[in-house]
């Protein structure tokens, strides 16, 4: 079965319908071009709140404990600004961190741009699903996206259970 | 209104007396060597407490809460020591931590010398201030500031809820 | 006298007998070969257990408590999978984040394989006990060792309260 991937857009803008959602679709499509990738992936629910703690945990919460999605991707919210409050709602949700994506997330990204620092981007496990912050940039989710798609299907994988992709032989 | 700054340094040596601050005026020099580029700052204020935990929170709490800093620079601290706690102060105060900034630090820091990974600097958001821990080393608050002054302003200037700044058209 | 360094195989495999340890005795030949420029080091202790938060947690605290290591290396449980549990027993033991290590240690990982950043390591002090987690993969503790050993006798140094160490001239 494929992997189910979700996409929450965090942002006033789009959730009070003061502006278009730029950077939900781009994901989806980045998400669906790399599904081979991904060993097998598909968008399976996208969504849009708020800037507001509540709000992102609960449909983090929710899609992660009752649908049981492999794959969480929030895009915006983690920046420097008072409504940046992704990071914060996603650890709040998460019960192990997952430091190593963030460091390939960062060092890639600086590589395109210095700003790239001013992310605050969290990422962890939370029971079998693993959840991702991402800038809300609309190019800043393909550039995460081809920092972490070397590895991310082992990530799944791992979180599911497969213990043989602890030390695959080319380490 | 130009961004105020302060600058903290942390040292039971130099508190007590029994050493010269050699690190406080040389980020007092840096910072105000960068007054442009960070948008207009100036140092407001500058102050010497003991490596203790109670204190430091003290200070970083009244320069955020009641002086409205900007900017805080924390000098010294971070290393290995028992009596190096800077970062677990500046933990105990912050409210949103910005992993982007360290990373940078971390990485231009460690092109400089190796002996850059024995910091433990923590950096973060209290209301809207930032704070930032640096090595006590006076050579480090130069590198440091250095790595973060291409987006330093920008981080200033979301803290006090410019949206704008949150898709600058170059990224 | 010479640091006192304990390993900690971390692996339900291995505990239950079901498999070697292959990643113990390659940690203990590393350190082994790094004594002098560990400032004097010998492996004082080792130790499998299964990845249960509880056994590791308990062996971290007796090692670091009660009979003094200087230096905790564990071996394995960092991973995706749900089993891999030795990052948060480390969490919960240590006092202070020793974030550098786990950044020098990422960044020379990732050169190695990009495999790397599926390693959720942490790294702290815990009185004055140094905790390092490394992957289970028999190649991580070489390649971890190999990136912290510029320093990592300075970071012992310091741990044990040798402030001469905090501002080395060549910084
Ligand atoms: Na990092």
């Amino acid at each position: 079965t494929p992997y189910k991937v979700a996409v929450l857009t965090v942002s006033d803008t789009v959730a009070s319908g003061a502006g278009p959602d730029r950077s939900g679709p781009r994901a989806v499509s980045v998400v669906n071009s790399a599904s081979e990738k991904l060993g097998g992936a598909m968008v399976a629910a996208t969504a849009v709140v708020s800037d507001d703690i509540p709000n992102i945990k609960g449909i983090l919460e929710r899609w992660s404990d009752v649908e049981k999605m492999d794959l969480i991707l929030t895009l915006g919210g983690t920046g420097f600004t008072p409504r940046d409050v992704t990071p914060e709602a996603t650890k709040a949700v998460i019960e192990k961190e997952t430091p190593g994506l963030l460091h390939v997330m960062m060092h890639e990204s600086l590589k395109v741009t210095q700003f790239a620092m001013l992310s605050r981007a969290a990422a962890g496990i939370r029971g079998s699903t693993l959840i991702i912050n991402m800038p809300g940039n609309p190019n800043a989710v393909g550039e995460c996206m081809e920092a972490l798609l070397p590895v991310l299907k082992h990530a799944l994988k791992q979180i599911k259970g497969d213990k043989r992709e602890k030390h695959p032989r080319h380490v």
